[in-house]
């Protein structure tokens, strides 16, 4: 790849993809608004002379234009990733996912830009009947909005890759974990802990089945993705996950062996955390393995990797006092 | 029913449901720009003391929301239902399609109406393995911006059936036959037929597999999932057709019949007839039928009774002159 633009490549996955493609010898553009995303991830990449960063919203007029002349590639992770709240602000999830989304690839065919990564979900199941779920299961029911505004742009991706002849490789993620984890099961439980070791409270039941993956490893898959489909043509799916889970009540234990507290666990209770919540995701990845890739680190090993890493640093998870 | 509003309610399929249901004693507000609805359409329908018109575009400000007032249903048919010629204005089909449909159900919210029909489309499959193809086939990719958009506003209604207790049904149509029918491949033959009886040209090698459904059959089917499903919860898919199909040939022939006129055909060639046509459509249709509907006529008949009120009907199709 010579020269490929990052959206959203300020945040978690995002910057760590920065730092892996300047090291592998490409150009990197990354937009960013700095919503979600934090400049300090990108310290070490903001030094490389291949580096480049066009800062606003990709809904602005022109952003995506200027970020994309002359990239070979887009990787399209900007989004509202927030599951759990999504009916607070249904707005959120059409705008940041789905009108996100059409706005690339129609940047895309203004600068001649044919490939696109997209950050799905395994959310785009919804409550599946088949366990582990393979990319062709039964046509789903949506659940949540995000998993409905990423379904859309998946659509939309494919749509273009008929319409307009690009290669799309969409990735359908389960939580990842890993350096610069800032969102999600993980870090709610540890910041709660960090408030009070003697107590927590877990959304459900508890027995909740989820799935991670650790961010390397989920950028070594795209990688391997995207090797496979450059300038191919078509819109191909993949799952990224491990074929391992792991109960909400056994991560919780992950994250309270490593702190080294013992506290009172309270569930809310119901097979699921909040409207919309999937109480079992597990990911058929066979496909993705089929391309030679497998992940590196289990669900326990990672979740102990960004526990460490949440652990030096703290300016991630400690709410800012404003001056 | 006590009072329903149909968006596109002028529109083809539109117009005909409105005088179902004022027929039936339900109230009926309609909601149409008149941008492709016509008013000639509601001749009948204005003259019913339980008739209302809304005119104005689903997506301006407080349009929906008067429209809605003290409804049960709503039955969203208002879409830009030109599959062709999305890929030449492609944020056509993401603001009347999916964008509107997010106006819908965010009005639905505002003003209590809890139940929805939506007009999907068997587009939705691309070009799916499965046939005749069950709505929990292999989940698709996408192939054309209409479907895609349509599968948007399907996730949409699903994510709002699980997260804010409203009934969706949605109704994957093959293309509609019959009266007040002003669009697609049959008024399209019979345009060019009028204007030149002597040939006529096919997009495509005029082999592709379509499916059609005669209007009143297809109200008769969605009233038929509407009565099972009201205050049910949840979100609940039935494809709509028969279970036959006709080759564009065949079709062809079926009006040239009716018209008496025997044209030289010249095929454009290639499997599809334009970027993300379909070479075969047929959907299982046993679900609908499993709720005791069935279709009174066949495609053969349904195209005679389309071509029969085109004859009748010449404002319909002949371009006016301005003055």
């Amino acid at each position: 790849m010579r020269r490929a633009c990052i959206t959203g490549g300020a945040g978690f996955i995002g910057s760590n993809l920065a730092d892996r493609l300047l090291a592998d010898g490409s150009e990197v553009v990354v937009v960013d608004d700095f919503r979600t995303g934090r400049r300090a991830f990108l310290g070490d990449a903001a030094e490389h002379p291949h580096f480049r960063l066009v800062e606003g919203d990709v809904l602005s007029p022109g952003i995506l234009e200027d970020a994309f002349a002359g990239c070979d590639w887009v990787f399209h992770l900007q989004a509202n990733a927030d599951v759990r709240h999504g009916l607070e602000r249904p707005r959120l999830d059409l705008e940041q996912n789905t009108i996100a989304t059409s706005k690339v690839l129609e940047a895309m065919r203004q600068t001649g830009v044919s490939n696109i990564v997209f950050s799905s979900t395994g959310s785009v199941y919804g409550e599946p009947e088949l366990f582990p779920t393979p990319e062709d299961a039964p046509f789903p029911l949506q659940t949540s909005l995000y998993g409905a505004s990423k379904l859309a742009g998946e659509g939309l991706i494919a749509a273009y890759a008929t319409g307009f002849a690009i290669t799309g490789v969409i990735c359908r993620f389960v939580s990842i974990l890993g350096e610069r984890y800032t969102h999600g099961h993980v870090i709610d439980f540890y910041r709660s802990l960090k408030d009070d070791p003697r107590e927590i409270t877990v959304l459900g039941d508890g027995k909740q089945e989820k799935s991670y993956l650790y961010v390397q490893d989920c950028i070594e898959a795209i990688l391997t993705a995207v090797a496979r489909h450059e300038g191919q043509g078509g819109a191909h799916v993949y799952n990224l996950g491990t074929d391992e889970t792991v109960i909400v009540d056994e991560s919780l234990a992950l994250i309270t062996g490593r702190l080294g507290c013992t506290p009172a666990v309270r569930h809310t209770g119901g097979v699921r955390g909040w409207t919309g919540d999937s109480p079992l995701i597990r990911l058929d990845t066979s496909k993705i393995r089929s391309l030679g890739w497998a992940p590196k680190l289990t669900i326990g090993l990672a979740i102990e990797k960004t526990v460490d890493w949440l652990e030096a640093n703290e300016h991630v998870w400690r709410p800012q006092v404003q001056p």
